[in-house]
């Protein structure tokens, strides 16, 4: 199963609204990267609003996708995360301190917006 | 497999990306429905570009959502429509003339746009 990235203007949308194991999530990290690499996209936003459990393994790569996006250039900013999971993140000792946050998948575009300076 | 739906604003985005079966087919069209009701969203754009072989049996559960769609009051765009597939849809004799399409997921915003009068 691969998770469907969608291109919107100049940035890449994608909501998470599976169970992801730890092929999907790998898959994902490296189609985002090449998508971003193909379209020369500056921002993404991956809505998490669906996603009710999360492992270390999948925050870890989740992390590491918007390290490595920031690296090529596109900022990334996550959206939708579920009280239980930020509860989850936060006893797994991962604190995403770096990354940009938002309510919404509305929010999370203003937010880019805003960090590109458009 | 259940293919994600984005509410972006007042209208619903989806990007089918993988080939999919009956079962997943009959699946969105129950998942599409709801969110519509759910939100309230006035415009729906499925985009098709990944989308390279299509059986006759999908095309009537893609031209039937558009139909349900409409009786709710949600205008949808089908975007990025393959050569391939477009070949094959008036081979099987599926012309979807009430349907509204466009090239991509920017075109198909900017008709609803359009129908919807904005």
């Amino acid at each position: 199963m691969r998770i469907p990235i969608l291109k919107l203007y100049n940035y890449l949308l994608i909501s998470i609204q599976t169970e992801i194991d730890d092929q999907t999530a790998i898959q994902f990290q490296e189609d985002l990267l090449n998508e971003i690499h193909k379209t020369g996209s500056q921002g993404v936003v991956i809505d998490l609003t669906s996603v009710e459990v999360i492992d270390s393994f999948i925050a870890k790569v989740l992390g590491d996708v918007v390290t490595m996006s920031d690296l090529m250039g596109a900022k990334v900013v996550l959206t939708g995360i579920q009280p239980a999971v930020a509860m989850t993140l936060i006893e797994l000792g991962i604190h995403m301190r770096n990354v940009p946050t938002a309510l919404d998948l509305e929010q999370g575009l203003l937010k880019l917006h805003q960090e590109l300076g458009e």
